[in-house]
């Protein structure tokens, strides 16, 4: 830290992303990666967008978001185009918490949300989950802060039933609720149609998992017009020009090859229901997850072991240091082949056969 | 503004881009756009890209960053790369202002720096331009802020000589003084040499100009390894992955092919020098600018009749309403051929045969 960094960022606590090692080739099931390609349509359109790479992008996330909100049915002034998820749920601590007006948000959910309060000097109130890891909505029934719920939730992958979300939104008319379904395309009932219902409801998805497009840094909110215009307005005031005219064409192909995303989330989600019922069936626990990763552990191993010893056989996988999880991995649900093989190892290390 | 909109960010006053209409085809002089396209490399460099999206980008600026630091003669640890340098000097306002230590910055410059304080909550001095429109590097020595200065300067065109700015930078040791080189490869000399010899000094540029590539987003910042650090930590806290794959490749296609750069820039000077001159004959007022555009008026006619005029006839330029340049355009310097088609419109209007 230089003496230059005002005190107020001194304090920050920097998120930490899942390691993206290039000292080997690995199995890499730490960063909820789709293992399939994105859609060919893709490459065309970017390749057509460099030739006018000289012209500034269009401002407001352009076509792209006039074809997500075609794709989701809600008409164009209730989205915003952002990069990555990350700036809209970033954008909604600054738009919709401050420091007298708190956020709330689960004990283990994603990582992020504690750094962004801090970037935005927004203080938090942690509501733990439940023992087995559910989150029990009656904890934030008038709650009177702003809530972030990841749904599915990270790095659990369980799902909240779009009722419970809906008793909340409705509990606390005086607070923005942003449900974060970054991984709602493999099995979970998205809340975007609340949206038409509740002013003080913000959804975010993302174009890096079930789209396959980590790489293109593409996320979005839906939420009334009101606080879309909120958002933007704060957009305006820091990068009006958030998106390339190649993030925005490449996500366009996207979210016209919805055929595509479709099929690609119910091959990983079989893929994740046979990889948990095998780990199972060697004495795994297996959180029900409906994302693109589960969480597990056994009994008697440690995550940190676990850990390693993949890591060493060319697997990578996540783990957290926090208390409650320390001996859970979360493992993303990569290729059959690829689940296979690490399904056998998990085998022969707890079995302590390797 | 929604009712949820806390109250720190409902005071903004939003950043307002130059318009990019779709009514009509028009002459686009007024986002400073290159009228080059970008190198060629640019094109497969990105679909070759687009192969892998499925993937996260590489943290920390990846290979470009590399690149960057090796074509201006820096280290590694030296640079930092960004969504556009509008990312950076945001961060570079959060990190090294506050609540108690104020920017400075001048009354005609980039319009942004008043909204990232804003934004970032950050009270700032004004520190008017002399009489022509020139800075006084007196006004800053000693100064005890941190100082934000585009150079060459923006709208003007005005460039202040390095030895001006090593004076700032060496009278204010305790605060960080920011050089916002935006239009830095159109003629002027840059401070990048001297961040060697300082540790309070930033200097930002970007690839939307001289490297045709404002479709890319992607701007840098250089400085020691200390003040990197710093901004890359607020990185870490607002979106890690602030960079896409496609916005990558396309800078590093154009970092490679430094001479296509060059040729292109030596180029938009000359037609620069050219189209300044016959304003000139015509009885305009130009500054002398070292950027891609001129910054002129005609003693009798009024901007906004000026501004009005050429749109009519399909030519857009900036003009600001703010009252000391209300009568200026700005001008961005594009294909010899458009600007001959404008001399000759400016030509008409003023003599009143238009």
């Amino acid at each position: 830290m230089s003496r230059f960094l005002c005190s107020r960022m001194q304090a920050l606590a920097p998120y930490t992303p899942g390691e993206q090692p290039s000292d080997r080739k690995y199995i890499k099931l730490n960063t909820n990666e789709s293992p399939f390609p994105p859609t060919e349509k893709a490459l065309r359109a970017v390749a057509e967008a460099a030739e006018n790479l000289q012209l500034y992008p269009a401002l407001d996330g352009g076509k792209l978001r006039g074809a997500i909100a075609e794709s989701l049915g809600v008409s164009y002034d209730e989205v915003i185009v952002t990069n990555g998820s990350d700036e809209v749920l970033n954008l909604c601590f600054r738009a919709f918490c401050s420091p007298e007006s708190p956020a709330a948000f689960a004990d283990i959910t994603y990582g992020f949300y504690p750094v962004f309060a801090g970037y935005n000097c927004v203080p938090y109130e942690i509501v733990p989950l439940k023992e087995d890891f559910t989150l029990d909505s009656r904890d934030y029934i008038g709650i009177n802060k702003t809530v972030f719920i990841a749904n599915p939730n990270a790095p659990t992958g369980i799902f909240l039933p779009v009722s419970e979300i809906e008793e909340i939104v409705k509990s606390n008319p005086d607070n923005v609720v942003v449900v974060d379904e970054a991984y709602i395309d493999f099995g979970g009932e998205s809340c975007v149609p609340l949206v038409k219902k509740y002013k003080n409801l913000v959804v975010t998805q993302t174009f890096s998992k079930s789209r396959s497009m980590a790489g293109a840094r593409l996320g979005f909110g839906i939420a009334c017009p009101e606080l879309i215009n909120d958002l933007y307005r704060l957009i305006y005031s820091t990068n009006p020009y958030n998106l390339s005219r190649l993030n925005m064409a490449a996500g366009l192909a996207a979210v016209e090859d919805s055929d595509y995303t479709r099929r690609n989330c119910a091959e990983i989600a079989k893929t994740r229901e046979d990889f948990s019922r095998k780990l199972k069936s060697f004495g795994f626990e297996v959180l029900p997850s409906l994302a693109n990763f589960v969480f597990a552990k056994k009994e008697g191993a440690s995550g940190r072991m676990l850990y390693d010893r993949l890591r060493a056989e060319g697997i990578l996988v996540r783990r957290f240091d926090s208390p409650r999880i320390s001996d859970w991995l979360r493992i993303t649900i990569g290729s059959r082949k690829d689940m296979n093989t690490l399904a056998e190892k998990l085998r022969l290390i707890t079995e302590n056969l390797l």
